[in-house]
């Protein structure tokens, strides 16, 4: 039987199931939220996926839903769920990566290290908060926030006054400690149904303007002890939130050499990239295997680096494909991802992948590839 | 732009351009033989390939018309020339992989290596090829053979009687010298309009009942000479003939180091498909990036060895895809690719990719996983 794959959300990491789904023989469809999304292709409805008829009459021709983004809303995903549709990951999951008050109550319960944080429900109590860390904090938005958006360095409980303002009644904000990290990692787990699950290696992300911009694969510099520590915090995480399909975990690394969990993701994640063309199974084939569970495939990286540096804006004249000749001339070696999107300043249009053996060639051919682009 | 790539005929060739196309932001567009063909995630047209008009229509909408396969009539491809449609490869090239015949002669000319042939118009004929070269030939239909079909071993004039009746007024057959070859390899190069070429490592091929089974790249116990020498008759073939997209050349290797051309063919071929896994740049990526006029790619290895298994047939019971679990459960590091038809005996319906450094380990894994779909 050919095992129908509906993923809600028509963006790039859709688009990226595409080939994976076609290798495997998955039968992938999409509920996209317009025409001529980036995973346009394998699209067979338009909708609106907070619309709980919409997205159930998407659920009912496919055998597994799974996700783009976040964004379903907890009563959809329930209703599809009491409906008897097969959710992966599930909206018990999905809550954790959709509200991070909830996520960051969950972690402590977990004994995952984090930064401290508190729920703030005025200026005064971030205030306090404040005054108890240093004389700083990073105050988010527990929902809806993405690529910086939502998330505000203060030194002051007053820094925040226009979103205590548009707070419902008993809702807060997250108050963290802001952490003295030295740089950013990520740990990418996949987990089934089953509860059979594999590790990616421990990479290193660099973010800018708050966008992750380029990521190390494997992290520079990390230990067996360091990679232990993210492999297993990954591990703690899935297992603990009952994730199904890819988890992703952003890292702080301080220079005491601890990690501290910042952000969860239920999906594949643009620190995955890398894997599409350094490790043996890439993240969005993974991701499909294990939604429509299928067993886990190997997580090795096939070189001794692998560089992905986002395509962030595109040409400010003409489309992304009208630059992959120079490109391609001036980089053999360059995998070139598109997204079909249209350039915007800041926008994710795609990305470029490089392995080899030498991390500062690698690092060179895949920012100068990328730079083709801009 | 986007490019708009047509490619006629709906098989696991178009299919399997589906995954590079949408990582290139190409636009694939296939006119399929019938629905729910191999490649049917792309099909934007069902037809006839040898109607004019029906090929005409679907070339109106693309920028540039390629092919699953080398059956499109000279009638039909001259016209769409003459229309100005953007043909690769083109009529010219193509009728060296059409006709046998056309295709020794032009390799005579080219001073390439191959087997002793002559046209045989009868069986008196035929016999004096066979008494000529040591009572043995291979007698082959010039046009419409592949997998083994077409292809006769004969010791006596009359043993193609059959075929002779049936050949049209001025036709003949390809009589060619039984080559007492030691194993078979096939060299792949990739062109584009503009005459720059890449050569991939010459692989060796195992056929089973004339149908490829197994191909190891690269080749083992391939020194520099040999390696020279079938990528240099690559070069010379495809510049020869003026392929567009991607030639394979099927070569014997005899016990005195010589290699001789066995056959051509001009798309994506059986014998590069470890190159989707084990090397930086797929054959099928090359070949639209070589028919959309782009740069072509890095051909380098990405493992020691990476070897192909036919899935050929499929299980008796049920489709492929009810197989996929325990194969992924037993090896993990394998890479199997469906083509989405159903199994029948001999039939190819998908392949599996394992890459690795020893040899013998990458062979075992990639037959037993093959098997599990037997």
């Amino acid at each position: 039987m050919t095992v129908r794959v509906g993923v809600i959300g028509g963006g790039q990491l859709a688009r990226m199931m595409i080939a994976p789904a076609v290798e495997l023989g998955l039968d992938l469809r999409v509920l996209a939220e317009a025409d001529g999304m980036s995973a346009r292709l394998a699209a067979t409805a338009v909708g609106d996926y907070r619309d709980l008829e919409t997205v159930r009459a998407f659920a009912r021709d496919v055998d597994v839903v799974t996700f783009d983004h976040e964004h379903v809303p907890q009563r959809v995903l329930r209703a599809l769920v009491a409906d008897g549709v097969q959710v992966h990951p599930g909206p018990d999951a999905l809550q954790y990566a959709q509200d991070k008050l909830v996520m960051r109550a969950r972690l402590t319960e977990l004994g995952v290290p984090q930064p401290d944080w508190a729920a703030v429900r005025d200026a005064d109590q971030l205030q306090r908060f404040v005054d108890d860390h240093g004389g700083g904090a990073v105050v988010k938005t527990p929902r809806g926030g993405y690529d910086g958006k939502g998330v505000r360095v203060v030194h002051g409980g007053d820094e925040a006054a226009d979103w205590f303002a548009a707070l419902a009644d008993g809702d807060a904000l997250l108050a963290e400690e802001l952490v003295p990290f030295t740089r950013e990692l990520a740990q990418q787990v996949a987990r089934r149904h089953s509860g059979e699950m594999v590790a990616y290696p421990v990479v290193e992300t660099v973010q800018r303007d708050g966008v992750c911009a380029e990521v190390i694969a494997p992290a520079p510099g990390v230990g067996g002890r360091l990679a232990e520590l993210a492999e297993g915090i990954g591990r703690t995480i899935a297992e603990g939130v009952g994730v199904t399909g890819m988890l992703a975990v952003e890292l702080f690394e301080t220079d005491d050499e601890r990690i501290l969990v910042n952000e969860l993701a239920m999906r594949p994640h643009n620190s995955g990239h890398w894997s599409q063309d350094g490790a043996v199974t890439g993240q969005f084939e993974q991701h499909l295997r294990a939604v429509a569970d299928l067993p886990l495939g190997g997580t090795e990286p096939r070189e001794d680096w692998t560089v992905m540096i986002n395509i962030l804006g595109g040409p400010a004249d003409g489309a992304l494909e009208d630059r992959l000749a120079q490109a391609m001339t001036a980089h053999p070696s360059a995998k070139i991802h598109t997204y079909g999107k249209s350039p915007r300043p800041g926008r994710k249009v795609g990305h470029v992948n490089v392995a080899g053996a030498d991390l500062d060639d690698v690092v060179y051919v895949a920012r100068a590839a990328a730079a083709r682009f801009l």
